[in-house]
């Protein structure tokens, strides 16, 4: 069973590396998929930037691989054999969130989206929370991959330890 | 009875149709009111053009009319008889966001506001989600009238077909 | 047009009373109906109890009526005329119970259900709240009618006021 | 993989079988687990009867199997080579109710759950509910498998037919 | 200044003591108050035994102290000097059912409600499905304090260890 | 016991007022921190005046003092000795904006957060929806302090009266 993690991924957090790993443990195939647009440069990192970030904190995983699409999801889904969608919940707010994506992508290809709870630990962690806190020189090393925190520090200088 | 369904709809979807025949099931006289500023042009679709395609779509229901405002809702339901306000609820979340302003309104005028639960099947489709899919080229047309369909398709190119 | 305001009303508090006024100014007759088994005695006042009380406090309103009902709620509205069903909702928490109702009530007769939110200051009334305050000797006095302040008083002993 | 879909299914719905089915079109081996107290004599059905009605509405899936098990749902997901538990989500209150368990099954045991959301035209109904509705002779022949509609009507002589 | 922590404690959990730790560092003066209705026997420990089993909780917190009380909250807070109410929040839906209640108390007596959330790793537990893992011989014991790991054994003859 | 209640504040409501009202009866001293950038020129008002409309409204409590913040939240709490933030809900909604805020502050600094809940009357009022509001000529005057009412005069011409 092949199942894809679509996000922004800006940058990966270890709340979306708990739900990749949980994913791993249950299918043969995970696909971690960065969406947005190539030309877009709003974000803090690249799409090719955000990719390499997931491929090295993903690499004990085997069965894990990342790639980046700009287009429709039940595309990437349709045209590359994706058996389900996987995301994470961290609150029944992000259930509110996710279900009319959920709902669209099944009418439009049949697709369907399989759910995970975030671990509670992981619950209050967003890419934008993490922004905001590192920006202003706050600790996040321990929210995030080694090579996240290092990457943050060289884009904004924030020391990143506790 | 006279009510009111305001709403950016840009554009009008089933979902806001299903609101609207219901309510014209029910009252004398339903105005759907095109709430925006006519000098912003951030929308797809213009308050004009936005008019024209709900005034095409609300054609079987001679009870039903349709205009545009620029200014606070209570001044339009002050100045034209208006009984009560007509607002569709998705998800307890869309509850969440509408209670604010419909509390406002009524301390602003007195005027209430009566809330239809969507119907199922259109329960997640929102005007937003709908741009994001017809923009990447996925098939909408039984999310709309027919009239938006073809609108979008002259806009983006999009199919717009299954 | 006819609405039903459907509940229990063990007893009728101020926020029930509020979503009725606000029903009977703007439909042109409101039924208050009281739901429940005549045969269970569970409830603090029985079903004849609750109707009296709730005629009492609806006496200033000649557009609404109190009954009671002991079998499906759409086989009264079928068979009495009845248009659309009206419930308060105190919270997104309300609209999360009673919208399965409205569904499954619109699919068993096509009835629609129109909600009213509960103005802020009765938002944290409830029956059974109201119930275990009044139990313990608490002042109720100012959240329900006047008559059934004293029929409290009268089961309870309750002094009932501030 | 294994899944196991626990409930305690008083009786089966279109809903329950709603999830199962994309269930079974997900993984290898889906396991229905009626849970309860087999002493328990205060649900419409007995376990046994349950199974039965569950056992006949998912005939037409061979990967499918019916069980009742009455402790610890993590004792029969250890024993028996379980991989993960699935639940369908109604609403984002449904998560709020099957967090706290899924949280307390992965500690006790580190089995996963996966949510699937119901499929929209499911999301109102609830044993609970239906069972609310055929007491009273209301229609819900189209809410439940054939079977369950005529067992139904065998305990209450509910017509069970629209 | 001197706050009160109500609640039933059948029995306490760690996740009530993450609360009341957390107020004993910022108040002066902590007083945990067993409510309930000393003649009802349907809980799992009485009244009596159930501050017994806080009180050893409590023990290295000297500003902390463990009461019960049978009659309403707002006599105890306004007879004892209490300056507002602490609570704990795991999830939005207590807030939802925390807030009337704490709307009332405060129209009763003007007193105020303090709400902390949870600490992410007990937000999963409640004292009625500690007990339903328990009643079966799940393990509990890092879940609650020793004395009632032992407690609820002796009761059940659980082994509540890992 | 030193607490302080952050916030844009763009302007103070009678929301905001209420809180730190509640807060300056529970605690010794109350800062009312003005969070923000002061390169920013989004706002409506800048962070000193902000500041200013603030001082103003709350000179009848001399507890209460107010500055304003240009970085992480507990870099503040942690230099100047605040030994918890308040926060006001508006509803569940807000907590679920406000948990992993206030989660993310007490593991970067160990600082807890407590709620009040918004008293009824206010809870429909943000600096948001009152913007919209003035924007268009509604009455705010009783929803703001006098001298905020006079400064959006001020800036809009609105009349702000009712």
């Amino acid at each position: 069973m092949k199942v894809v993690c679509p996000g922004s991924f800006d940058p990966i957090t270890n709340g979306h590396l708990d739900i990749i790993e949980r994913a791993a443990q249950q299918f043969d195939e995970v696909v971690v998929l960065v969406t947005g647009n190539p030309q877009k440069t709003s974000g803090l990192f690249t799409l090719e930037e955000r990719v390499e970030l997931i491929r090295e904190a993903v690499a004990p995983w085997p069965s894990v691989s990342v790639e980046w699409w700009s287009s429709l999801l039940v595309d990437y889904t349709s045209s590359h054999g994706v058996d389900a969608i996987v995301k994470g919940l961290r609150s029944s707010l992000d259930y509110e969130y996710e279900l009319p994506m959920a709902q669209m992508n099944r009418r439009l290809s049949g697709i369907d989206t399989l759910f995970f709870f975030t671990s509670p630990q992981w619950g209050y962690i967003s890419s934008t929370l993490l922004k905001e806190v590192a920006r202003y020189g706050g600790a996040i090393a321990d929210l995030v991959p080694p090579g996240v925190a290092a990457a943050i520090e060289r884009k904004w200088g924030t020391q990143g330890t506790d």
